[in-house]
């Protein structure tokens, strides 16, 4: 099923979010805004206000302001956190576009990401509900803790682990999409037990999503899926298609892989015998698998919500993304 | 006066601040906690936290935790803004130690002070109002946008005039410094009036306070200040020591700094005579009366306001922040 058919029921609301995001990144300072549209202007999939919306609906509560200003604010966090992540990671291509660290530099692109962040928060605020600014700055505290684990693992200040790789993923991706889930919940005004629900669908929704972009960096295709493939891996980040394949490689190549990791820089010298090792032994079929334990989770966690169509679309996002190709 | 004098009135408030400091920025992430406590336990004047302590002591509210953490709030956003601004302008040192984008790297350093802004706005919530999360996040907003300004500034990106250098001044330092002030008014529920009345004071002490420093770029002791002297203009940012000094400057030395600023790429050749021209054409002495212009009219702006210790103390420090040399 196309996203679009899945995300029909909230399409007007994410035509709202839009122009919320344009209007709350302009800024008197032309380059704030430049950037900011920039990022905010090369398409993404709109999971995060997505999942919002659609969890809120799936609670009954369909109409309002609120859900659109902490849509847009959740999406502004996100976005926020790509800057970051681009000039960390020194990625040259976002969403298939060049990346705003390539074209303006570190300097405004992390500057920029800070004025998205505090613009996000406002956003939030004019909400005026206290447990939404609970729980997305809980949710941004770990997306940070989350980016700076990744940045231990790619250093290899850490251990490479099955527990080191779901900590970067859990707390990286998952947390702010449970957040998502959460203020849908809170703003429907439902009981603790039914937001505990969607958070975690939300949750588990996360960890499907980024387990297979972790799949997809070492079998997708480039153009489709608007990153640079092994860019991981360049960047030193070792992830779960990688430990998979290592738990199943014979002596010789889980050697080869150790000592490439251990004595090498990472990026330098050719890796191509890393991309084979990880086809060989099945580390992405596997990670998929991984992904698609979560789906079920996800669905699961609300199964007991009473139906409607909104839910049904919850499921079949859950189910899409991790049959996706970009 | 010395410092500790004039904050004598909240020296027990500010001995709990360190306390909540500490508490907010544990993580399960090691490296978090440890880039965090580094900083924060590297010094510092703890000014935010002061102007917020006095503003509510004058506006008669002395007592309860709300006081204890918005302050540790404010604190943690201005800490976390130190970090990507190191980072922003490589800085070597910070409160005369190394700073951490030299230890640690850039990497961990932007996501370490994301981490803390998250954590900052997690803090703010536990206060319980709105009005102080509308308040910092839209200080949060200015405060990057007035970086963002710099770079722009430092890139050569816009005309460099005294517009642009208040703009930068009243943005990235001023408007934090105003929330201080309106968020200590704001605990000890006062009118309007009142709390316009905080923030203006704050504003123009942040104001006076940054023109300082933008003097003592020029004219400090290194030791004393903590920061490398002439840094502003390594980096190529150009503050209003400069600006008042060719203003006044002859024909000749006019022509050679506009020269070498449109010309050179700032930081590589002598850029010795540029500080001999700020020298001799008192671009440093008309920064510093303008900082007194400003505490005078921070004194003014509470002056209506009835008189009590925390009162004078807040006159005290305005006093202090263009007397001090570090």
């Amino acid at each position: 099923m196309a996203i679009s058919d899945i995300l029909d029921l909230v399409s007007s609301d994410l035509i709202e979010v839009e122009k919320v995001l344009d209007e709350h990144v302009q800024s008197p300072i032309p380059l704030a805004y430049e950037i900011s549209k920039y990022l905010l202007g090369s398409g993404g999939k709109r999971l995060r206000p997505s999942v919002l919306l659609l969890a809120s609906g799936a609670c009954g509560n369909v109409e309002g302001k609120k859900r659109i200003y902490s849509a847009a604010s959740l999406e502004l966090i996100h976005t926020a956190s790509l800057l970051h992540d681009d000039v960390v990671d020194e990625a040259t291509l976002r969403r298939g576009k060049t990346s705003s660290n390539m074209i303006w530099g570190n300097k405004p692109t992390v500057l920029v990401g800070d004025f998205m962040l505090a613009r996000a928060l406002n956003l939030m605020q004019s909400c005026g509900e206290l447990e939404l600014i609970d729980s997305v700055t809980e949710a941004a505290s770990r997306l940070a803790e989350g980016q700076v684990l990744e940045v231990m693992n790619s250093q290899r200040m850490i251990d490479f682990t099955e527990e080191v790789c779901f900590g970067i993923i859990e707390n990286k991706t998952a947390s702010l999409i449970e957040s998502c889930g959460r203020v849908g919940a809170i703003l429907a005004n439902v009981d603790a037990d039914l937001k505990n629900k969607f958070s975690f669908y939300g949750f588990k929704l996360g960890v499907a999503f980024q387990l297979t972009d972790d799949a997809l960096d070492y079998s997708g295709n480039e153009s489709e899926f608007g990153k640079e493939i092994g860019h991981d891996l360049l960047e030193g980040k070792m992830t779960l298609p990688l430990y998979y394949s290592l738990q199943n490689a014979d002596k010789n190549d889980r050697k080869r892989v150790k000592d490439f990791i251990e004595n090498m820089d990472m990026g330098s010298g050719d890796m191509s015998f890393v991309f084979e090792i990880v086809k060989e032994y099945g580390g992405v079929q596997k990670t998929l698998e991984k992904a698609k334990d979560s789906v079920i989770e996800a669905k699961k966690a609300i199964e007991s919500v009473p139906d409607n169509e909104y839910h049904k679309s919850l499921d079949l996002l859950a189910e899409y993304v991790v049959e996706r190709n970009n």
